[in-house]
């Protein structure tokens, strides 16, 4: 039935949490028991268990942050966790789960519901905030007292936010990296263009293509969706680098309508792959908590005082078109005017855009490993970027 | 059988050009004869004949550029054209035609062929060169000995410029706005994505849909095509200017799944109205001449001669994403080492991106008449931007 395993890893756990007689309350109403949660674990708790930092990852990502041994399948963020890497696995204990409404093994629209059959458009609402929570009860089922640090990119450095400013004494450091307070309304824009490519195409079926005796699903609305989404998570400098006007015939062109550029092949390839991997429902679930999360519209339910103030480390790129110097500056203000103490890094080498945050990029990799105090090892064979997640 | 009129204008003119006996031939191969252009002039010719402009469209316009009188429908370009305007039709004679391959009365791929129904997908590959040569023959038609100045904004541009490189002697003056002398990687990809929305919505069948018992076309398809097209006609800048994080409820929305942004509502609305009044198949003729375009791949046919070379006048706008400041510079270089002299108006006031092109910038829309040596009238009741082209 599960059509969006998660990733074949011998690391890949799974918790059954909140049970009937203590659900899950939604922050937009209404409650989920028997929450499932894929999680992974790299490392060991320290024996005072102080160790232990946990990966919020961003909107189609998974519990795989690295790979747990050379057989195993590359992780999401290789350049940053594992023996010697920033969070380096042979100090600390890196725990990473798939986000509720994901479709990695976490309870979400793929879920089966009372039927036997995927809960589809009848997955309720989710918000940032419940993602969060369900965080949070994960690391209470394994036994943790707390943590050393929280990190989080893209959207998982939204669930970073939220999680300071509701929960600050939960850890000592929190990374948010490559996001903000809110989305812009260019980033709204690109993901209700990409929402329509979902709706308008004909196996929808208004969310509820899991019931139809073919099940084949929007894949070919979701596909478009994630070439748009891809557009925002490159810079205009990355893309003219890597592809430029260079051709690159295919055997779909047929010439007329279609053009033999390298980065039309390039886009068609990344929608290929992702609609392989990715459940459309939870792609509309994932991305309207997204579009919704706006940090301060409500006061942090606890204002950290002074004597344990959690350190708070933002990493930022400017070649960052979804989340801009204007919506980095719009965090670090606020973060400011509560009394946050922050330290900010702005990357102003790499050209990659928000997908910076996935790749070697070496002052922020460092900067990360400096601000966890991780010594980094010289000489390492970094791979190469196999990105999986936007 | 013509779903997509003209604009009802009752300056609406057509004409019949290239002759069986004298085809145009089209670039990419093969000729067309028989070409219909709709075509519209406002003001009228002097004594000498030597005060036509000729007015190039961009991707999606029409020969409507401003209205004929106060009964008339508003043109695309209401800033620009008209007495007391920069293109001053009191003093100037102006020519605008759709141009070929488009669906506003000139021969495009809704034309109909030898079966009586609409060419569609058979409609043949044309080139920005080959539009120009329509022009060219419609000038030699309306017996215009030559041009006080040719215009044109975005692909526009790409027309005047191309003009200005084949045939440098047919104008004064060459005025090119917002465009590039090809598209970035940035741009392709923005049109990649379009496209593959397009190819995707079943009704497209292979373009073929006219011949579709229903020819209800790929209206789905081309609406998110336009949605994504109009992201990099904006800013962001003006995206979160306009609309925000604003709500605004839509008799749409589920709730769920769909956002209640102003932005969303906004784009969709820009979609249904885009699919009413243009063809699918045009729009993919269209994107892929713009996507071709490259004017320096060849070398120009006329090295202008000192004595006779036009005066080139560069309209860039600060926060245009689809044609950037990295574009602009290629374009100026490349024409000033071919020993044109430029000169190149930067706006920086305007936060509208490419369409700022067609909206209200009175330092612009100075330039623009100071060029063309037009007395701006003040005071004039500036209409309210009435964009119906990208």
């Amino acid at each position: 039935m599960n059509a969006f395993p998660a990733p074949v890893s011998r690391g890949l756990r799974t918790a059954v949490l909140f049970p009937p007689e203590r659900p899950l309350r939604l922050e937009a109403g209404g409650t989920l028991s028997g929450v499932r949660v894929a999680y992974e674990e790299y490392g060991r708790p320290d024996p005072e268990r102080a160790n232990t930092v946990f990966v919020c990852h961003a909107l189609t990502g998974n519990s795989h942050v690295a790979r747990h041994g050379s057989d195993d399948l590359p992780g999401w963020w290789e350049e940053m966790a594992g023996p010697g890497r920033p969070l380096d696995t042979d100090h600390l204990h890196v725990v990473c789960a798939n986000v509720l409404g994901g479709c990695a093994g976490t309870t979400g629209p793929w879920s089966p519901g009372t039927r036997g059959r995927p809960l589809g458009a009848d997955f309720p609402d989710i918000t940032v905030g419940d993602m969060v929570a369900v965080h949070r009860r994960l690391l209470h089922h394994l036994g943790s007292p707390g943590l050393r640090a929280v990190v989080g990119g893209s959207l998982g450095g939204m669930q970073a936010l939220e999680w300071l400013l509701r929960h600050p004494g939960d850890a000592r450091q929190f990374l948010l990296v490559a996001t903000g307070a809110r989305l812009s309304a260019d980033g709204l824009a690109a993901h209700a263009a990409g929402r329509a490519a979902i709706r308008s195409d004909p196996y929808f079926a208004d969310g509820r293509y899991a019931d139809e005796p073919t099940a084949r699903g929007p894949v070919d609305g979701l596909g478009v969706a994630r070439m748009i989404a891809h557009l925002t998570y490159m810079s205009a400098g990355s893309l003219e680098a890597k592809f430029g006007r260079r051709h690159q015939p295919s055997g779909i062109a047929d010439g007329k309508a279609y053009g033999p550029y390298a980065v039309e092949r390039y886009l068609e390839h990344q929608a290929r792959t992702f609609v392989a991997r990715f459940d459309a429902n939870s792609y509309l679930r994932l991305t309207a908590a997204m579009d919704r999360y706006d940090a301060f519209a409500r006061p942090p339910a606890v204002v950290p005082a002074a004597a344990r103030t959690p350190e708070v480390h933002l990493f930022s790129f400017e070649s960052d078109r979804l989340f801009t110097a204007s919506d980095t500056a719009h965090l670090t203000d606020r973060l400011t005017t509560l009394g946050v103490p922050l330290t900010h890094h702005r990357d102003r080498t790499s050209q990659a855009g928000h997908d910076a945050f996935l790749l070697r990029v070496p002052g922020y990799l460092d900067a990360v490993a400096s601000a966890l105090g991780s010594p980094l090892r010289t000489g390492l064979p970094f791979p190469v970027g196999s990105r999986v997640e936007g």
